[in-house]
């Protein structure tokens, strides 16, 4: 019985095929799982660009990406959430997204909430051909204190 | 419930603490646990310094010196697997001593008994104060395409 297992995700498929395959292997019990979306503050100012003319100021353009990124992020978090119910057998779920350096918010998080082990897929969205280890993972590994249980995304042979 | 965890230990008082911290956070069932030791092939080639003059031969020498150090490490496993049956509910318990570079015995040794989980500490023997991730550690999680485990391995604050 795992007590609270925190779970970043990017979205990436390999996260959620990783997921099944350790569910099908072993038999994870878990108290509370918390699925995190941490939206990269670097990709938001990828999207402000040039529609500005559209708001009266640039912070209030911003304002409005940040909430229909959160809007969105947490919308497909729900349906992950769903999908991960029948492979995670939690008695809780909850779902939460943030804005920042995914690497730290995710080791801030783990810290605030206290969680028992952190869940990370081995890697992310940005694929897995050229790097041995996703860059996220591996800085979250380096800096966290808590347990962190690193699944590979690979596909299955 | 874990079906299969491989717990390599290198004998540092680390991975055990770190062991205790994740049982009593978490509890968890396991139904096989292994406790591998890896002897390190290059550690064993240093041991080989002028006794020779003992033996008939450097190889007679060396056969001596490897049957030695795997019973030390057998009797050590032995030990680390009374004190981790009280913190690992496992229903069954197995010590198994290897010779190579023990990073890829680890990956070899986890395939070939088809493990659902490896659990490692974050550092081994060498300690934690110049990397922040032990470099057998690290090696294990690239290679491996199972399930791994890290437990931070410093000290409680």
């Amino acid at each position: 019985m795992f007590r609270k297992i925190l779970f970043p995700t990017d979205f990436s498929e390999g996260a959620m095929r990783a997921i099944r395959r350790l569910e099908r292997e072993n038999s994870m019990a878990v108290e509370e799982c918390i699925l995190l979306h941490v939206i990269d503050e670097g990709y938001l100012e990828d999207l402000l660009n040039g529609y500005s003319y559209m708001y009266e100021s640039e912070e209030r353009e911003m304002q409005d990406i940040i909430s229909k990124a959160k809007e969105n992020a947490m919308k497909k978090l729900k349906e992950r959430g769903e999908r991960c119910r029948g492979m995670v057998k939690a008695k809780r779920m909850r779902s939460v997204v943030r804005i920042g350096i995914p690497y730290e918010e995710i080791v801030k998080f783990a810290e605030e909430e206290k969680v028992s082990l952190i869940l990370l897929p081995s890697h992310g969205k940005f694929g897995y051909s050229e790097e041995l280890l996703g860059s996220t993972t591996i800085r979250v590994l380096r800096k966290t204190k808590k347990p962190v249980l690193v699944i590979k995304t690979h596909k299955e042979e």
